[in-house]
């Protein structure tokens, strides 16, 4: 009855011409949750994670507005064979309070980006967005210890890049956000990992600085602005953009005609979703 | 930006060796909604269909426990990118107050089993098991007209087949259910599509019949009861059981071993997927 093992060789479970074979009555359901949705690129890229792992599990689209999530999500929580979430723009804050418990990086941010059913209807939320930015980072052999950043967006995925990036001890870090109280809350998440950081809060700056990140929804699909003037952007600098779609954004395509290096929110993406299926799976994620 | 179409071939947007290619943040969710949910084939069935006339859409599992049907379904219809539902068993009945609009058949039956999107937030049910479990004995050249007929289960499924079969003019049609109500109910469904059919209701009987249907859910699954005791059926009764998941049903496997004709469930399921497809995609469903 079991057959959540996949191959690519013919078996006696085959699909038909007339089925597909990546999805079940059995097939366990993941969703991410977001508004707006078509640029969310985890359900492609979770879904391969869970068929190289051999689970009969699909992520898909969950596109719900702002006025319906209290709602739908305390619905979709009693969905049987639902195991799992993860919540992008505008929801990782609104979404820490589904948790019944909370790993050390979603206390640090107040943040969450996935949501794990666990027994006896409990529900554990983190948020990996962080882990997943340094990791790129790292994969690109770029050192973030000793370096001038600044951090554009202190929402959920911005509060995590920072609080993630804390652990890594740059020599300074600026913060800017929409709303000052956030970033300023984040200033403070900051300085608690690590006292030694020059950290301060206010307007975007471009120079004295070698790493530009971009964690704000600034330049998200058709949005023509941008979170920074480019053309004062030094080449020496590192851009970072957290945004997925477009790719790359136009941030990233303008810092590459400066002769930046750039790191895609594709590669954020990539370095959390290993994670992020070991926290559906019921692994610990690993603690920073 | 639109690829909605696909191919085997490679292209441009092909999904690299960590995506798969069949979901993304663009794709329209479909949903089929039941308790239990392991048995159904419309994932894998109507997804196929959706990928055949190219579409970017899939349809999922949702398994929804009855105390939590109402308070689910009115928040699952608020999900942006889903588009539609298919209703099983135990469900078909409770899901025709979510219609805005019914079709011929869901108002002669009282049950629907798709439920679509349309515009300006309103949504069209309909219930195609009955045109399904027609088409099915068609294909195999089975014909109805003129015969005397056995039908267990006048649920939303036996409901549909029995308004579905009056169109065919058999000469009898017996009808038994564990509500009595329901049995009687269909009765006068029945006798108002056609009322030279000689209709009643009671007992199911294994002989001075030519074809046995089975509507009722015993035998789904690991329930290991049968409908009825197979070992008084003669062989030239063709016997039908719209139960997909065992496949053969015990009663299937037992009337097969004793020479009788059989019609499968997912024949049935065939024979509407594509009625059900075009009633997503706004085709008007054919009215018999």
């Amino acid at each position: 009855m079991n057959d959540a093992m996949r191959s690519d060789e013919p078996s006696t479970n085959a699909a038909g011409p007339d089925e597909v074979d990546f999805i079940s009555g059995r097939t366990r359901i993941y969703g991410i949750v977001g508004d707006p949705i078509e640029q969310v690129r985890s359900p492609e890229m979770i879904s391969a994670e869970f068929a190289s792992r051999g689970l009969d599990a699909l992520m898909i689209p969950i596109h719900v507005l702002p006025a319906d999530f209290d709602g739908c999500l305390a619905q979709l929580m009693r969905v049987q064979n639902l195991d799992g979430l993860v919540f992008t723009i505008p929801y990782k804050r609104a979404a820490v309070t589904l948790a019944d418990e909370l790993g050390a990086h979603a206390r640090a941010t107040g943040a969450i980006n996935a949501l794990a059913r666990r027994s006896q209807g409990r529900w554990a939320g983190d948020i990996f967005d962080g882990m997943g930015c340094v990791e790129a980072f790292r994969r690109r052999g770029y050192a973030m210890a000793g370096r001038r950043l600044m951090l554009i967006g202190a929402g959920g995925a911005g509060a995590a890049i920072g609080v993630a990036i804390a652990h890594e001890h740059p020599r300074s870090m600026r913060l800017y956000d929409i709303d000052p109280k956030r970033a300023a809350d984040l200033a403070a998440s900051i300085r608690g990992v690590d006292s030694s950081i020059d950290v301060s809060v206010g307007a975007p700056v471009t120079t004295d600085i070698d790493i530009l990140l971009n964690a704000s929804p600034v330049g998200m699909l058709t949005d023509p602005r941008m979170p920074v003037d480019v053309s004062s952007i030094a080449p020496e600098v590192i851009v970072f953009d957290a945004i997925v779609k477009p790719e790359p954004t136009k941030l990233l395509a303008l810092a590459h005609d400066r002769g930046c290096r750039t790191v895609f929110g594709r590669e954020m993406m990539r370095g959390q979703i290993s994670k992020i299926v070991d926290f559906f799976s019921g692994s610990s994620p690993r603690v920073q």
